[in-house]
């Protein structure tokens, strides 16, 4: 009997995939089963590649780009190095759709020329080799975004020529800025799951822990950066799909607010839903990466090409208002100088321990920092989750059933979103718009009457939380987009922040039954998921929480890494500091001899 | 037989308005039939009031604040110069909906009182009256919206004493920055009408000529600046409800792009709808008293209490280099320094003669200032119009329909939208939403291709075109807002500059038959309506779209008021110039001797 047409389609897709991938990058043998090797980060993945190949792709992005665009590394060295590790990383995870290495290194030769002739970089990401989400249109690659129909297509329609030369905005922005486009990263059909799954590639396993999920929907994305197959990417968050990945994967990921990075000429699902707008963020293993690749775009002037794009150049003053006070309060000031607000638990979903030991890290951080921490009561998030819920759920499944359609592939279980058939009216899209200003008007208020309580004289820098109720999860297990939707509904700044990995040995699931966990927890699966949190700011703060995480991101990495500290009460300041032998005394800021 | 309730409900409404104008400003003898008095502004109006109300009166809004914030004028006198003109004006051409003297009053002994003591105003708006479209809400007053309906009620539901004490934000913030409250303007019911017309106060009449239209839906407001009742007020446009209040009325009138000027907690149609969003904006009899107001209005950060507002201060900077290029354009370099697209036909609605002069003159007062003038060449306005009008038509009627319903009123017959009960679906929505983008990207890529036609490095400076084919109407013969209506699908930013008037003896139809209107023209009834135009920038250009209304308004209204110029060519430019007694060289910025 032969395989349905969908299935022989995709499979053939898959193999193309990997035929993509020259010889010599292919794997020998087949990598043991998940459960003998979890990990195929570090160490693992180092033992295929040269010392020179493990130097360049294990830098970020900011201290590549300082090689090539002086000229020290070529670009070409540096995109075949990542060529290599990328090939690997799909080998051991399944996390790319589209494989172009030969024209990245046609275009990687053209700057070696560029900067041959001109002794200058051709832009800002001079050399860089950048990952794409697969929405994004390159000329001469497919995009599928995980659909078996939309093989051999444009977004599912017949090829016409005209479109399928038009590249996306954003491609178009990073040619110029430099960049090298290589490769584009799996996406669940639909781009709406928080696991990357589809009729093409399969799964995208979880590179720290493959028994688990890389997350979705930017799930290639986070397991590619995360292997450092990639130092920097682009992803798209309409619920968390940008910021789930990255806390998955261990790296760093930003949901901008709407109207900042050009979403223009992108295959999307839901196109022209107007409620919460679909986003696009890049994703590193460091926050300067991330705030080098948003700098490079805006640049562009991206509101030149996109219409929804909004005129709002990069604000560096507002980076050195916020570098100044970051270093008012390192340099001791006795007021407080930030603030933040801190949500363990958003009243939906309760953690699991390895997330409530997350926030724990971050709280110390804080503390042992001096900043102010204010318990965060904001309007319920359940009307979040309601908003959010009837968005995705607005054309009763219509655009999804539709792309299935096309090759009558199998909807993969873990799709959120109606199948009901119903459509929203009118006037029920104009009455959720409202409900969705008024949940705004309400958060807003809140976020601004924090003003009282910090002792700032502002409201608070920044949130807190956590980004789901697990680390990286294991398969169907993704259940709820709470701790990540209501960013969406607010339209506001969120960073995904790494910080540490669950620990069987220390994230041990409390017998209390009073603190009972919504979701099933299992110590021993868990174990070596990262652990990442959410740092959230208003609308439209880019600047300043991307400033905010390049500072928290390594002091909380610092803490984790010089281990567990005890804090103690200090009776100058009467707050609680980490000790250093016993003396709280000798952290306090108030403490002066 | 009694007369239905609406209409008993709607008279005592209308008796109640002019009830709460003060005995001493009632008019003692009804005005003469329209057709004897057409004009009511200038000497008429002058007649009722003393020479000092004239005085104050007559100053534009930055002209009063530079006395009101330095004490040389109380801002007692100055709110009862423009109460009393306001009633006047609304007995003349019923422009009001709402009258609350007494608080204004009050209000303004109370900023008396504050400058006695601290000898400082109170704000950037210190004492200066501001009239407001009847959408916001203001404690102790009511709304209506021109809804019968809606009289005793909030927004047609029952009375909340929570509700009703709220104020809109931007009434909060007109107030903290000093100004004072009096009035609110009349407004058709569902605010889509290109005439003022509902069944409280009847018919808002063009003060110029009241044979004719105020336009709408910001009627109310236009006509009572325009008599100089207001020095400045806020009307609402989503599809050119600002802008053609302005141009017939002979005022200016600003379309922001959405997210600038605060509209929380206004009251709205089709609230919700999220396609097209309507924006506030102000109007005023100069182009200077828009920047006045909406320069204090973002320096209240209305994005720290709407949440549809973006965070985007007034941008000084931007304004200083717009006045940069005015002055060099001015100290006669022969380089091209500004440059302006004109579109004197939308290939939709043929204009009357009135508005083909009108053009004619902003086009004479640019090559004057050499200028260069692009002809444009748009993608077609039809697509736009089709754009919006599936946006108005949208929920089939049902807002308006349930909004009349409550008072089982009729629904005036000038009313724009479709009454077809037939609801859009969530797919049809975000299928609107894309051709939307792309018409809005083909648009944006339209104007960015003028860089290479300018000659001054830059896409075009600003297009001009008319606001509608016609001047202000008469009742019924508003039928097409093609003219405006592009901006609003485009969200760019747009202005109404007035440039003269209608004139029986010059705009005379041309018996030629190929040039025949669309609309029909009667020279005689149009004789003294204002004529307008419109000045459009890209989205979110406000800063520097009024700083150059402000200096083209100018030189247009000095080469109306100079009369007729004749253009002779120049043998030095090879251009045309306003001959200067025969001598075109005279002007030429290429002439040296």
């Amino acid at each position: 009997m032969s395989l349905p047409s969908w299935q022989t389609l995709g499979q053939a897709k898959c193999q193309a995939i990997l035929n993509a991938i020259p010889e010599k990058w292919r794997l020998e043998h087949p990598l043991p089963p998940d459960e003998e090797l979890r990990d195929v980060t570090g160490d693992y993945i180092r033992q295929f590649l040269t010392q020179r190949e493990i130097e360049i792709t294990e830098k970020d992005a900011v201290d590549i780009v300082a090689q090539t665009s002086t000229g020290r590394w070529s670009a070409l060295e540096v995109t075949e190095a990542f060529c290599h590790r990328a090939a690997l990383a799909h080998q051991f995870v399944n996390c790319l759709h589209e494989v172009f290495f030969e024209s990245a290194i046609e275009a990687a030769k053209e700057q070696d020329a560029y900067f041959a002739t001109h002794n200058t970089p051709k832009g800002p990401l001079h050399g860089l080799p950048i990952s794409l989400k697969d929405q994004f249109h390159i000329k001469d690659v497919e995009t599928t975004m995980g659909y078996v129909g939309w093989i051999n297509t444009f977004e599912g329609k017949p090829i016409d020529p005209n479109t399928t030369k038009k590249e996306s905005e954003l491609v178009r922005e990073l040619r110029a800025l430099g960049a090298i486009l290589y490769c584009k990263t799996s996406v669940p059909a639909t781009l709406m799951a928080g696991e990357t799954v589809n009729n093409i590639i399969g799964y995208t396993w979880n590179p720290k822990n493959r028994l688990l999920s890389s997350g979705g929907s930017s799930g290639g994305e986070g397991a590619l950066i995360a292997l450092r197959g990639s130092p920097a990417g682009f992803g798209t968050d309409i619920g968390g799909s940008v910021r789930i990945p990255a806390g998955f994967n261990g790296i760093y990921g930003l949901r901008p607010s709407a109207g900042r990075i050009p979403y223009q000429g992108a295959a999307n699902s839901l196109d022209g839903q107007g409620c919460i707008l679909s986003v696009v963020g890049p994703m590193a293993a460091t926050a300067r990466s991330l705030t080098l690749l948003v700098k490079a775009v805006l640049g562009m002037q991206p509101w030149t090409r996109d219409p929804l794009a909004l005129e709002l150049p990069w604000r560096e003053e507002v980076v050195e208002q916020t570098r100044g006070l970051i270093e008012r309060a390192r340099s001791g000031s006795s007021d407080s100088v930030l603030a933040f607000g801190l949500m363990k638990y958003d009243g939906i979903d309760r953690v699991h321990p390895p997330i409530a030991r997350g926030m724990r890290i971050v709280e110390q951080t804080l503390q042992r920092l001096g900043h102010k921490i204010i318990e965060w009561k904001p309007p319920s998030h359940r009307t979040a989750v309601e908003i959010f819920a009837k968005v995705f759920d607005m054309d009763g499944g219509a655009d999804a059933k539709h792309h299935f359609g096309l090759s009558g592939e199998p909807r993969p279980e873990q799709i959120i979103g109606s199948q009901s058939g119903i459509q929203m009216t009118a006037s029920e899209i104009a009455a959720l718009n409202v409900a969705k200003r008024e949940y705004q008007k309400q958060y807003l208020d809140y976020w601004q009457s924090t003003a009282e309580l910090t002792g700032t004289g502002r409201p608070v820098d920044g949130l807190f939380c956590p980004l789901a109720a697990h680390a990286a999860v294991f398969p169907y297990e993704y259940k709820s987009v709470a701790y990540t939707a209501f960013v969406n509904v607010l339209d506001y700044t969120s960073l995904a922040i790494p910080v540490t990995f669950a620990d069987q040995n220390v994230d041990v699931d409390p017998a209390d039954s009073s603190d009972r966990r919504h979701l099933d927890y299992y110590a021993e699966i868990y174990d070596g998921a990262p652990v990442g949190v959410q740092l959230v700011g208003r609308r439209l703060q880019e600047e300043k929480m991307l400033t905010l995480a390049e500072y928290l991101g390594d002091e909380i990495a610092r803490d984790v890494k010089e281990g567990p500290r005890e804090l103690g009460f200090c009776v100058y300041c009467y707050g609680y500091h980490v000790t250093v032998e016993g003396d709280a005394r000798a952290k306090c800021r108030a403490y002066k001899t």
